[in-house]
């Protein structure tokens, strides 16, 4: 295989940009993640690729349960903000506001979307788990058009 | 949950459009897809979202392979044909040709860039299955941007 164009293949697929958030036993954890998808209708599942070394991926392990944030076409600064992780103070996740969610897990007030889901399956395979979670709550907070990987001038693939 | 909240703030994710296409014993398949994501960068794993009671399905669980191509931005009339899954007619399928690659899938000839990949789980949740599978080859043909599922004016979620 050539892996110059197994890079190039693999960087032309499209994908968003999110926050996704979890509450564990005695800490909260963030990131930011592109490696998303819905995978059922009925019941509403969507699969999430989280790095196995991350913060956000032992928290979910252990709550069996994440929200999704959609980052909005403005909200650049949400997003990079998260790339490292998340540090709670009070009710902010680094410095941004959140509720507790259905799941527990914390729910940020400026994206204008989220849902919360449960995670069903968990499958380890390479440098990323594969969450497989059933979506249970969802919120709409404003109509803004999402932001892209691709228009946010970022990659995450190849 | 409000239905109608899940639905658009599922809606909110960002798709790209792919075709993919897989060789079985007797009959070639394919179908357009937008479930798809990169979900390890070492090995290079995609997970793929794949209607349940589609051809496309019953042909991946049987060959355990299939390529995914990308959709360059001019090529709206590509995925569009593949909506309704592919007939096969000599090298060609719904009159694209095609070769056949390393795993014996098809390979279209027209698309930007295409992978190979290789099944190594199938988990049967939902409407669809999640097929994860090891990019094993790959090729890029030109540059051409690729075509996103909400620039098509599509959606397939929620």
């Amino acid at each position: 295989m050539d892996l110059s164009d197994k890079k190039k293949a693999l960087r032309l697929l499209t994908y968003g940009l999110y926050v996704a958030t979890a509450r564990g036993s005695d800490n909260c954890a963030g990131g930011t993640i592109s490696w998303l998808s819905q995978s059922s209708f009925s019941p509403p599942l969507i699969m999430a690729g989280i790095q196995r070394d991350s913060s956000l991926h032992q928290v979910i392990v252990e709550s069996r349960a994440f929200t999704v944030h959609i980052v909005g076409k403005n909200q650049k600064e949400l997003a990079t903000s998260f790339f490292k992780g998340a540090t709670a103070r009070g009710d902010t996740l680094n410095g941004f506001r959140f509720e507790s969610g259905v799941t527990g897990s914390p729910v940020l007030l400026d994206p204008p979307a989220w849902f919360e889901c449960r995670v069903v399956e968990e499958l380890r395979r390479g440098d990323h788990t594969v969450f497989v979670a059933e979506v249970v709550a969802a919120g709409v907070r404003r109509e803004e058009e999402p932001l892209t990987l691709r228009d946010a001038g970022f990659a995450y693939g190849g």
